[in-house]
């Protein structure tokens, strides 16, 4: 595709949905090229973006995120928002398009004009497409989308990549009897800053009740409470549409108790500040990686290291010092 | 001073203290002709290293941390194996040496020729703490200490780095009605193999046995069971010296139960290799740090990224850019 960034980014300013698909599959693009265009794009964009709240969401896979963002996002626009849902799935392409890859999922809200609905880009590694995702929710910011959504799968290292792009990360779970984490990666729940547990309708009513009864208990013990924020846990059933206000005016509470406090400006400074580092990092890694001189050596280096006969430290050594003088 | 790594490598290996403390030394050193010396030093005691089992220990100031370790270390030695106790602390120059700063907290453990304590090096950062920390340990395993003790605060992001040197990591935690954790840092109780609740005597007793059946739910609630360990949750008085010697019968359970099902050497060879792209990646980023025409671009730079006039991904291809092309 050949690409005017600045024709591009008018029309992202504009709210032109085509303009904001074209743009995100610019910044998607690993052409040489394309990239150079990506950045004169998020230029011109990046004065018009911050402007909306992030959330992330996040569940194991038949919590029911799909029905949940659906009610959710059709929710969000009745109140007059224009909301946007990105993907972060790392292992889309492998799977087959596990989350977003079928817009059919959300067939009420992917029709709605006052919603965009993008699935995971197929790139292969998760830096890859946070990168691209946090690009994306500038761009979408730009065009007028005042809630973003992040979505990912709960069960990979994705989560802590979510959390790191958004203002607020909620974790969708369902009722089950006591062992509902289980499937949930360490960590993950500790990232959350509110707790969702879906499908509390019919059968499962009480046990999402108490679900969610058990699930604070042990948010209790074993989260310390922040200062300002002390992390709720709720209930819905997406299928009835029930309980996704309560779960909209949560969000809310979040982000004037946030703001309040200055920790959500805070946060983002934060976040970009490290999502600056990391890209370095990552760039200098990946340049290191694709030397000549350290590819003949790594090999050797990796088997030693890992058998215990060079201490680590040696082997980074040896390989920076090939690299820097190569 | 001046150094023969390889006279001092044989030291080592003879199981000679002072000549233990002075590789510890040596590898704490940020001259470049000790650094060196303790590649060459580290070379020699490398295949004698690594048969011990590396235990961390973490737990909120207050806990009795070294009232711990010697009562544990006493039994361990008691037991007939040399007992090696370093510090993780990054903070300890700042405040004044909190952990091991003062031997004296373990009068009888210090005095005991069975057991060798280094107190953590005064450097400023965790990165360089961890690395030398590492390769301390190391040098101990060379001399023959069959069980290594690392202690960190359960404060700061030093766990993990701790997490990631050891087999095994035990969280020490006191009885108190509850909200125990608060002051846990978000993410440590999950790094856990095994939770000791200490203090469990006089008044406390009762309160201890109640915490200690608080935590194993709640763990059941939140942890992912592992297919080859349940995180136990123990009791004990470091101060009555009771219940030590389950927790050392523990960590011997623990290490067969990995070394059953190969996990253990897994482990191992996994932390070599993620040292080794650490190091690899924080000796780049300090490269690029370091560099002149970063440091004339940073800080324009990160101050348009913080304030959101500037996409980091951008920033961070200038500096790299600044970076390779000097």
């Amino acid at each position: 595709m050949s690409v005017d960034p600045i024709a591009l980014a008018k029309g992202v300013l504009a709210g032109d949905r085509r303009s904001v698909a074209r743009a995100i599959t610019l910044i998607e693009s690993t052409r040489v090229d394309h990239r150079e265009a990506a950045e004169a794009l998020l230029h011109e964009i990046l004065p018009h973006s911050g402007r909306s709240i992030r959330v992330g969401i996040t569940g194991v896979p038949g919590a029911g995120k799909s029905t949940f963002i659906e009610a959710f996002g059709l929710h969000v626009v009745e109140q007059g928002h224009k909301l946007a849902v990105l993907a972060v799935d790392p292992s889309s392409p492998r799977t087959g398009g596990s989350i977003l890859g079928d817009k059919t999922r959300m067939e009420e809200l992917s029709r709605d004009i006052r919603a965009f609905i993008r699935p995971s880009p197929s790139s292969c590694t998760l830096g890859g497409v946070a990168r691209r995702t946090r690009e994306a929710m500038l761009v979408c910011e730009a065009a007028g989308f005042d809630v973003v959504v992040v979505e990912t799968v709960g069960v990979g290292q994705s989560e802590t990549a979510v959390a790191d792009m958004v203002d607020m990360f909620l974790l969708l779970l369902v009722p089950g009897g006591g062992d509902e984490l289980q499937g949930i990666k360490k960590g993950i729940v500790e990232l959350a800053d509110a707790i969702v547990v879906n499908k509390a309708d019919g059968d499962l009513a009480q046990a999402a009740k108490r679900a969610a009864q058990d699930y604070s208990n042990a948010l209790h013990l074993l989260t310390p409470a922040s200062a300002a924020w002390a992390v709720p846990v709720l209930t819905c059933s997406a299928l009835e549409r029930a309980g996704v206000a309560d779960v909209w005016s949560t969000i809310g509470q979040y982000r004037d108790t946030m703001q309040g406090c200055g920790r959500f400006s805070g946060r983002r400074a934060e976040q970009a500040q490290a999502w600056m580092w990391n890209e370095i990092a990552e760039t200098l890694l990946q340049t290191l990686k694709d030397d000549n001189a350290v590819a003949a050596l790594l090999p050797t280096l990796e088997r030693q290291v890992t058998s215990g006969l060079m201490a680590p430290t040696v082997a980074a050594r040896r390989l920076v010092h090939a690299f820097r003088h190569n």
